[in-house]
């Protein structure tokens, strides 16, 4: 059984709200087996929306509305649906019950319009709404199916796991459980060339690519009975991967990478400082995120001067006169004085030209150091990254915590 | 004019990712009076992709479709738009150097994957990828329009503010003019009543608040012929909201309270450094995205641990074991100690507990302290933010600039 997700709402179209409903009806359809072929949103427009309908149900058995079902005039969706199916709208008792309780609650007069709502298409089946006043619905009709739910979404998410989820499971004799694998280092395309063979030979668990900044996610998900089914096939694609792509598996099920290098500084006992310049705070705020993070950060300092990285970092005025700021020499020395500074066993450092503009017209914008000191060594990798002011302190942030779970795996 | 977007991607299908270009393109569109009636999403299916392109051609003028442009297998954006419309692919050099001019960049080899992003529609005009490798193309064919993006959004909005809005905009008779007008330091409800009386009366300029983190904005739209004719529609309104919000207003056209600080700092010459706790480099970061931060940043410093409160910031020790590290005591030592240290004019602080626990169980999660210290005079101020570590730390930095803006407009 394939499903479509028509979302119905002006405010969408006009990109007042951003469709979550979707995202949320996705996940939860993919879980029981449903496959999701469409997303279609269209506002509050009889013809349109009528339109709408038509197309999806060409094309799909299950549809589920979200949208349309309150009390103000554009609110039309039943009205177009009860013409849809040529069936008309007949009042029912408990949700008017449940409207009169609410109208109660707030001390609001119960007006024809929020009387409206109690209005069912004839043999529905009524879903109830335990987070607002709108009822939603499920008919079936020549071996197709309508749900409809409100607009939103903490009236849609309830009412989909309280009423719909129950009903749906019935029609999937499968379930679909996923397993992600992260990796850094190694582009979207090189990945998937890695992994080319087993992609092409499995139908079950299947493996999908997507990229985020300076990452590779995979996901496998298999179609199984149990979990136990589903973790048998899933696990040995998993090992494979990681006979792949060894150090570049950051790791799995959604970890970042601040959460990795917190727990390996924990394991290893070592604690971590941060000096940065063109990132101004990034890296140190990205490991703040993981909430274990107080335990191995000592401290972080933004040297956005020449004058705070002689004096807060140790960096000598000669280095930053011959190499200037955005050099390896710079870096190197903020990484090592950062990390003496603060009595911690390691110091990381950027260091680059993060644009709009060069200050430095020798260099181009997107040149960045990074510096990595630990046990009387520093290591310093040089990047020229592309793209604008927000993307390169990004990725430059990003390279640098990569790097640094590649070198405290070795240490 | 009417438009559909066609978000392309199984991605999206599967709930992994939430779909802002839609939300961003929509918005754009309806400023320049493009009505957009549908939005759809596919997966990266041959038959269902080319299926979505015949329905939104049947029904929309313009089509714009995001996503399938990369360099991987179930990349096929290209191929089934070269089907539908009868054009074949060729290279386009241009695209083919931004994506050399990458591989070197990344260091990493240039296979036929990557070379397959700089193959166009003939006849398609290119739009360049400035934030990537895959450019986007525009195709003009009986009264109909195709706009390919890519799919990452940072790169679909770049190339839609570089390239489609200068074209687009030349479509349409009207155009719709914007300004807006950001508040911050009261809530969007009062926001509004405030303003009531001028929002029911007009319908050309229109008036609509929406809310943000901790700001409230105003977006005054006004149809016009020119930029002219919409100025003077716009600009009584704008002045009405500055009569009666005063310095709650923060500024307009999508000022930032980085932007409006660093432009305070350098209009009065004072430099700031900052000393940040709980908010872990998140304060310093947002000042140093406004490009012109470097001239009036002198340094931030993340004293997470006590060691380094006390070293760094000269923090008393006293201080710390009487009142603890989250104490108005300790969020005024910090500004002053960061000031002192760095030598700048004023210093700022924050100490909190952001969650997901307390360490110290007698204080509150979301209890946080922020200080300014300027001209030998602290002020601390307390909150107590409900939410999550992320929600807690993002409305400490936004409410420490906050208030630091409003201070340094009294100096």
């Amino acid at each position: 059984m394939n499903a479509e997700i028509l979302s119905i709402g002006t405010e969408l179209l006009l990109g007042d709200i951003l469709n979550t409903n979707s995202q949320f009806l996705s996940k939860e359809l993919a879980k029981i087996g449903i496959s999701v072929y469409y997303h279609t949103s269209v506002g509050d427009n009889p013809d349109r929306l009528l339109n709408a309908l038509k197309v999806a149900f060409d094309r799909s058995d299950i549809v589920i509305t979200t949208g349309g079902l309150g009390p103000t005039e554009d609110d039309l969706t039943k009205q177009i649906i009860s013409k849809y199916f040529i069936r008309e709208l007949i009042l029912h008792e408990d949700s008017l019950k449940n409207i009169q309780n609410i109208c109660k609650a707030h001390n609001i007069a119960l007006t024809k319009n929020l009387e409206k709502q109690a209005y069912i298409l004839r043999g529905a089946t009524v879903l109830k709404n335990t987070n607002g006043s709108a009822p939603g619905c499920i008919i079936e009709e020549n071996d197709k199916i309508l749900i409809m739910l409100p607009g939103p979404p903490n009236e849609a998410t309830n009412m989909y796991k309280n009423e719909v989820l129950p009903y749906l499971s019935t029609k999937s004799k499968y379930m679909y459980i996923s397993k992600t694998v992260h990796i850094s280092g190694i582009g979207e395309s090189a990945a998937e060339s890695l992994v080319k063979d087993i992609i092409d030979k499995q139908t079950n668990p299947t493996i999908a690519p997507y990229a985020k900044m300076a990452e590779v996610v995979f996901r496998i998900t298999a179609k199984a009975k149990s979990n136990e089914e589903a973790n048998k096939l899933i696990n040995p694609i998993v090992e494979i991967m990681y006979d792949r792509f060894g150090h570049n598996i950051i790791g799995q099920d959604g970890i970042t990478l601040e959460e990795c290098i917190v727990k390996l500084l924990k394991d290893k006992g070592l604690t971590l400082s941060c000096a940065e310049s063109c990132t101004g705070g990034m890296v140190t705020s990205k490991l703040v995120n993981f909430p274990g993070a107080s335990a191995v950060l000592v401290e972080g300092v933004v040297a956005y001067s020449n004058t705070s990285k002689i004096n807060r970092l140790g960096v000598k005025l000669e280095t930053l006169e011959e190499y200037g700021a955005v050099s390896k020499q710079v870096a190197a020395q903020m990484a090592e004085g950062i990390a003496k500074a603060s009595n911690s066993d390691i110091g990381i450092s950027t260091t680059g030209i993060a644009g709009p503009n060069s200050n430095d017209t020798l260099k181009p914008v997107g040149l960045v150091y990074v510096g990595i000191y630990f046990n009387n060594t520093t290591i310093v990798k040089e990047f020229n990254f592309l793209g604008d002011r927000e993307k390169i302190r990004t990725l430059t942030t990003l390279r640098l915590l990569d790097t640094l779970r590649r070198e405290l795996l070795k240490w």
